[in-house]
């Protein structure tokens, strides 16, 4: 089967854009991503657009592709909507690949955008609850704050889950709660990639937080859901992000393009099994290496999902950047800064880059393209060759819904 | 590349279940789809769902396919949620059909399903215009409305558009007035329509509405919208349809099956340009056919979308079953029923079987399987070889969102 590559990437900056319209948002990264690619709105024969709450916030609950894409000009090519949660633009992009491999089509169009920023702003957190079983939900988080409370911590008062925040701040504080007490990870290392994250923002244009923070300021920074303080947190945000994908005979026919190949694309939904078992994503992972040939020692650098610091914590486990139970240490030796052995999250992650929901895995691979085409100025990360995108979405109880891993290599 | 089938179809009986849950009615599908198949959910490699309005009536905007596999038993494996309006079934079964294609997976599932019917009547009917640009469409429609006043039809005094009715039938019955003004058709050719879906729908057990009528009484039933009476549109409804697909390989180990190949899945999105121009209904057809190497002459039966009477009237002539203009005489003609020379919606169609938005193309994949097994009983299409489905879904203006055409073919 013939080789997929990335051949242009766009993105908005990311933001909270009250005033902004999803419509507007597609319409920027369209047109980055095409003029990225050098090739014009003609040339895209099908695209696949992910957006998980504009049903939520307008009662745009179907054709969302369609409303988009049709007034920028494509009006006669097949239009998929797709929503995976926070892993909605990973989907997208999965499904991309795929009719490409199948040999549907020769270059297509993956888009992700979200608009979640509200006046309203329990609108807002409420739509993050969205991404769980809705009828199950309140009495599955009744058993896990059981479980949780047979594992010894202290913990300092704190308000009730979901109140003023994303319930998942409160579901990403337990596995952080749950990794302290099994492998001695502490507040601190958290706040090591917390301000690593602010650092790396710093040099994003992109990035929705670009403020440089200390460890000590962001442990001093307003408490969320212990461990976490806010800057620990992914904010609330809005954006989009878009790459345009094609066949090797394509890409034969383009004269100054700056390929990146996909290497693997590989999609799992299911369980952590239990909090002591093994993460889907490990397995998920696991295909990825052998689909593209690589191992995690391959891997120049890597945007993980870090919803939550501890996110990015627990993924460069299960990504095999480090040993099981090491995730903290590792940030804290400093080999996921710029310069170090595994750079994580260049982009300054969702943490600092924004996490608009659907647009989310694109902005990743926005960010790993530049990179490994070298065009990621202050930020770059010298001589990357491989590089792996992971973007989660969903939690059903303590399960992750959606684990999407995607490897990249220079051409 | 090689073949793929469908091993096995399931459904629910279609109908308004206002105590029923969606997860109810997706594991009836599911159980029915693995009990066809003759396979093990363990057996399921990966799953693509639609649904279009779980949001809009529980706030379930995310992970719906992983929400509703999950307590099923499917733990692992990779969800893909899509939807695509009234086409999302048939957009789930196209990637599935993808996935295979492209050698990714080798048995799958295919699953469409919505629950639309509601205590609140409003909210039910509410639904459907957001299968339309939200934004946009109030001033579309009066564009709309405007140019058919120059039509010269002489149509009876009737109710606001969309109050107490779904927004659809007032856009198919622009529709029908065009081409009433423009080829001479006849509400009476409507009529018998709906008098022929209602036959065929009482020899389907699954169907929602399963009364015969005559061409009369279609006539002298409830007004809805000129020249639509209540017996030639497609009902309120809830229901899943599901399908499982595999691959060559995976065929040849299956002792017992009995599979149909799919022989062409093609989706367009996109513009009917005007109310004269081409209909993009017949763009996707043609490549259908070309894929399957075969011409409407050759198909034996086809299931297509009759949201109302007119769906079917204009698309027997798209899909090249009849020349232009000459839908309503092709139905008058007999040649449409069971028996006829080319037997349309033996399932009753959208108008009698029903049409549960995220399901339906499922559905007229259920019909289309089941005859080309020759196990339709009493509305069996004696020696079909080859079936069509077609299925449409939105509305962007006139111009559709969304165009879905399979050809299938018996082993």
């Amino acid at each position: 089967m013939s080789d997929v590559y990335v051949i242009g990437v766009g993105m908005t900056k990311f933001g909270k854009f009250l005033e902004g319209s999803v419509k507007a948002l597609a319409a920027e990264a369209v047109g980055a991503v095409l003029k990225d690619a050098g090739v014009k709105k003609n040339d895209i024969q099908a695209a696949y657009v992910s957006n998980s709450f504009w049903g939520m916030f307008s009662e745009q609950h179907s054709i969302r592709g369609q409303v988009l894409l049709h007034p920028l000009g494509f009006e006669e090519i097949p239009i998929i909507n797709t929503e995976n949660a926070c892993a909605g633009a990973s989907t997208a992009l999965h499904l991309a690949w795929t009719a490409v491999k199948a040999g549907l089509y020769d270059c297509v169009l993956a888009l992700g955008v979200e608009k979640i920023s509200h006046q309203d702003k329990m609108l807002s957190f409420r739509s993050y609850a969205t991404c769980l079983d809705v009828e199950e939900f309140p009495q599955k988080i009744g058993q896990m704050m059981e479980e949780l409370s047979k594992l010894e911590l202290e913990i300092p008062e704190e308000s009730q889950p979901g109140q003023g925040r994303s319930i998942f701040m409160d579901l990403y504080a337990m596995g952080a709660r749950w990794h302290m007490a099994r492998y001695g990870s502490t507040q601190r290392q958290l706040a090591a990639i917390a301000a690593k994250n602010h650092e790396h923002g710093c040099l994003n244009p992109y990035a929705q937080i670009r403020i440089k923070m200390t460890l000590e300021e962001v442990l001093n920074d307003r408490p969320v859901a212990y461990p976490f303080t806010r800057a620990m947190c992914s904010p609330v945000g809005d954006g989009a992000a878009a790459a345009i994908i094609c066949s090797a005979d394509y890409l034969k026919h383009l004269k100054e393009a700056r390929p990146v190949r996909i290497a693997a694309s590989v999609l799992g939904t299911g369980r952590a099994r239990d909090l002591d078992g093994e993460h889907i994503g490990k397995t998920v992972a696991a295909k990825a290496y052998q689909s593209a040939s690589v191992g995690p020692e391959d891997i120049d650098l890597a945007e993980l999902h870090d919803a939550t610091a501890f996110g990015e914590l627990l993924q460069s486990e299960v990504m095999g950047f480090c040993p099981e139970g090491e995730g903290g240490l590792l940030a804290e030796s400093g080999a996921t800064r710029l310069g170090g052995r595994i750079p994580i999250n260049t982009s300054g992650g969702l943490e600092c880059r924004g996490h608009p929901i659907g647009a989310s895995g694109l902005a990743q691979v926005y960010e790993v393209v530049t990179q490994l085409r070298g065009e990621a100025g202050e930020r770059q990360v010298e001589g990357a060759r491989w590089a792996l995108t992971e973007n989660g979405g969903g939690f059903l109880g303590v399960e992750e819904a959606v684990a999407a891993v995607h490897i990249f290599a220079r051409q």
